[in-house]
Parts: structure tokens; sequence; C-alpha cells
């Protein structure tokens, strides 16, 4: 399977995700209780992938599986760092309003760059640097708040206890995705495998058991099935591809979700969605293009004489 | 002279214009009249144009320059492209109110991208499409009506004709100025004669004479004196650098106007402009940076085996 393919499916399952969750409700209300969606779509995705290490196993015999407790135990790692950065987040929404936190979240498109050249050793080109840039910017513009909308608070007015928060919500959350991938690629263990042990991790911090199938709906179904899908499409593209190629498929879901809701929800399209997608298309190109389609030639800023004596006799001929 | 001074130079002229016109102004009001300020502008550079000429004629006798009636006459072409501009700009304010206008300004820097290759014949890297098209996002995105901010009309509420009309206008405002870099660059005729040529061209068009210097303070001076050099320094840039050099010098000014607006003004600093600002830094160095700096290796999406089997090591010492 080719990672472009897996990061668009990514990009469409993601996309759907918010607008099955609004489809889910009735009135503008949860007839069931949501915090059972998550839980749900890690049963979902353990189950999922218990069937397939056990039929990969059936297959072959061979199939690559550490059972060591000394890499067992790091699967915990990344639910242990998510559990953190709950409580960060819920922190940081003591200090800052929602959409001040929403705008901040793009902060965690640089910080999972700088977190993969400094634990994952990857190299980026000026280039690919520049584009993540963009994609943040990209998908900061097009939640500009727009002219006339309800909340006008300024950005720049919270206590400074809410940025820095922010930052380190940033940084964790980047933290998490880094470390899985780091996991996912240490060895060549079976992603399932893999999967199961990075499924079971998260159990132990959830309160969700509680909860019973109260109020759900087809589209309710549907929304655990989408989260447990994109979930293991994020694994699949940790171990085959790398967080950058997961940013992007959720930042272009982000900007997705909001053209579909124009369709579906009546959503007012504002300028600054529009500008918001083009950067953050001009970035995808930047990041993902072969360098040769990018520069042709080596161009320059003065003008060749050439091209000019070719213009300036071209006017000759016509006037 | 290096090009990128002379442009710098430009942005910073560019930029103190709409700060010094402000600062002519009388308690929110001119004590001149406004028209009389781009005819002495005119008049500056013609005269100064004129001076250069003769003092280079006097240095040395082979100064280059053209007579021919048949070269002559198409220094008359850039003025009359403007005063088809004007009428149309016009035309586009009755159709569509000011701040839209402006927005759609911004795409004359993606028809000057287009002309420049049409008719100059100049070949850009998509790289280079891409930060042509980048600054133009940036720029509008600076625009962005924030919120809560007085006049509130939808962009896209025009009618079609405005958008149309708004259109040609970016069209024409392009061709002028790759027009005048064809000129400029047609032979090798001295900067000043040409100059001399150019600001000539423009006089048959002007009502400008009837008013006098009533009101002139010394700040009106000022602003004058700025935009007859700003014009000095544009035909030198299209003589020796191009349009797309000029494009971003402006563009750039434009954004450092409102960062100076912050301090002199207390204009009130948004997310929009502070977005617009890196997106047009980006995109000046997609345009500019050599492709070496840009791309220092051709990197992979996929992690190369070696750098993980680093990390593993790494995790193993540490554990």
């Amino acid at each position: 399977m080719q990672w472009y393919f897996v990061a668009l499916l990514l990009t469409f399952l993601t996309s759907s995700q918010g607008i099955l969750t609004t489809l889910s409700q009735s009135n503008g209300k949860y007839l069931y209780d949501y915090a059972t969606v998550p839980f749900l779509a890690e049963v979902f995705k353990l189950v999922l992938s218990s069937l397939l290490v056990w039929r990969e196993c059936q297959i072959s015999p061979s199939t690559r599986m550490t059972t060591e407790w000394k890499s067992v135990r790091l699967y915990v790692v990344p639910s242990i760092i998510y559990l953190i950065h709950n409580n960060v987040q819920f922190a940081t929404l003591t200090y800052v309003d929602a959409s001040t936190y929403q705008i901040m979240g793009n902060l965690k498109i640089v910080t999972t760059g700088i977190l993969f050249r400094l634990f994952l050793r990857r190299r980026l080109s000026n280039l690919q640097w520049m584009a993540i840039i963009l994609l943040a910017v990209g998908t900061t513009t097009s939640q500009v708040k727009g002219c006339g909308e309800a909340s006008c608070d300024s950005l720049f007015a919270a206590p400074i206890q809410g940025y820095m928060l922010g930052a380190v919500s940033a940084c964790l959350s980047a933290l998490a995705g880094v470390y899985t991938e780091f996991l996912m690629k240490k060895n060549n263990d079976s992603l399932y495998w893999q999967n199961v042990q990075l499924y079971t991790g998260g159990y132990e911090n959830g309160s969700w058991w509680q909860r019973l199938f109260n109020g759900y709906s087809i589209t309710t179904w549907m929304v655990v099935l989408n989260l447990g899908s994109t979930g293991l499409l994020v694994s699949w593209l940790m171990k085959y591809a790398d967080n950058i190629v997961k940013v992007y498929a959720t930042s272009m879901a982000m900007l997705l979700t909001m053209v579909w809701s124009v369709y579906l929800f009546s959503f007012k399209p504002t300028l600054q969605l529009f500008l918001g997608i083009i950067i953050c298309m001009m970035s995808l190109h930047m990041y993902f293009a072969p360098p040769n389609m990018l520069l042709d030639l080596p161009t320059q800023v003065r003008a060749a004489p050439e091209s000019l004596k070719e213009v300036t006799v071209e006017r000759r001929t016509d006037s």
C-alpha cells in the first residue's frame, strides 16, 4: 500500500468525523454519552488488531512479535503522555477561551517538526521547514475570526500562563506522536502486534467503562467505526510513513471539514478559509514535490540579455 | 548599485508614504489640494532626470540616447494604460466597496507574474510561481477584516461586473508595469534619458496644473519628495532588475506601513497581519533564495533505516 493513499484515506475519514458527529446529534444535543465513543473506538481497534495478529500468525508462523517486558512496557508511554496532555489542556482552558485554544493548537504542527528533527534525527530541507511553518500559518488563517462573528475577544489578551501552557500542550501532543513513530519503527515487529500493545496501553487511564450504549444510533456507530479506523490508519502511517505525513493529512482534513460544512450545514464561507486552503496546498506541494518539479531551471533575478533581444526583435516586426 | 539595495530603499520609502501622508494632515483633513502632490512629484522626477541626463552628457559625450520618433512615441504607452486603468478603477468602485477593491488589488501580483511570463518571455520555476501566489495570499491575509471592524459586508456579495472590472484593472496595472520594463530594457539608452521620456509622457492627461501650493507644509513637501524618489527607484528597478522585484518591494512596504501604524497611530495589530507577514517572508525566501539554500539534500519521506537504528541504540543505553 502506498503511503499517500493511506494519507488520503485518513484525510477523508478525519474530515468526515466532525460531520458525522454533528449528524449524530438530535436537535443539537447528544442523546448518548459522548465519552463512550472514544472508548468503543479503542475496543474496535484492539479487537480488529488482535484478529489480524491471529490471522497473520496462522498464515506465516514467522510473524515478528517482540514479547519481552523491556519492549512491551514502552507502549504505555504514549498513553501516559496523552494523560498529562489532557490535564495541561484542561489547565490551559482555564486561562484562554476555546477559540484561542484552537488557534494555539496549530503550534503542534511546528513542534512536531522540531521533535521529529530532534528525537527521530530526521533531516528536513529549508524548504520543508518553510512548508511546515506555512501549513501552521494556513490552518491558523482558516480559523481567523470573521467579521461580525459572535465572540470578539482579542487573541493577545489572555494571561501569559495561558500561552505557556498552550505551548507545553503543543509540545506534549507532538511528543506523543513522535514517540509513537519511534515505537512503530524501532523494530520489524508485525504492525498488528504493535497495535495490540498500543491500544492495550490506554485502558488503565479511562473511566469510560461505566457508561452504556444509551441513545446510540446508526450514525453514532459510524462515528465509532470512523474513529477506530482513523486510529488504525494513523498507526500504519507511523510505521510506514511518518508524523509529518499524519500532520498534513489531519490539517487537510480540518480544511475539508470546513468546506463540507459550507454545503451540509450552510456554514458561511470566509475569505480566510479560501486563503488558508491555498496556503496549505502550496505547503503540501513544497513539502512533497520532488525538487526537480519545484526548480526546473536555476532561474536568475536579472534578465538574461538574449531574452530581451528576442522581445525587441518582436516589437520591431510589429511596428 | 545592487538591485536588492534599491528594492530595500523602495520598500522603506513606499512604506513611509502612507505615514507621511497621514502626518501631513491637520486634524484628519488635508489643508492642501492632494491632487497637486503627484503632479509635483512628476515635475521633481522630470527635473532631476533632465539634470542627470545633462550631467551625463557633459561627462561622457557617448551617452546613449535614442531620439527617433519611432522609439520616443512608445513612452506614451504606459501613461495611456494608466489613464484607462484609472477609468476602470473608477467604474469598479461603483460596483464594489473600497475594502473589497483593496483586496482585489492583490490580484495584480499574480497578473504581473503572468504578463511577465507572456510578454517578457521570462521563465519562472514552479517554486517561484508558488511564491508569487503566496505573496498575493499573504498580502490579502493581512487585509482580512478583523472581528468587530466597522464595515462587515461580505466580500462575495458584489455584482459580478465588479469582480470582472477588478480583474481588468489588475491586468491593466500589471500591463503598464510590464510594458515599462520592456521599454527600459529594450536598448542600452541612458536611464535618465528614458526617465525624461517616461515622465514627459504623462503630462497631457492631467488637470493638476490649475491648483497652487495652498496649505503646503514641510511634511507635504516630504510627501512630494518621497513620491518622486520612489518613482525614480521604480524606473531603476525596471531597467536593472524587474517587475517582480518591484512587486515584492511594494508588498513588503504595505505590510511595513501596517506595522508602523501600530506604533504611530495605535492601530490595533491583528492576527491576520502577523500571519500575512510570515507568509510574505516565506514567499520572499522561496522566490529569491538560491536553490541550494532551499534544498540542501534530496530528503525522503520514508525513514532511512540507519537513522532509526541510531535512535534504538540510544534508547537501549538509556534503559
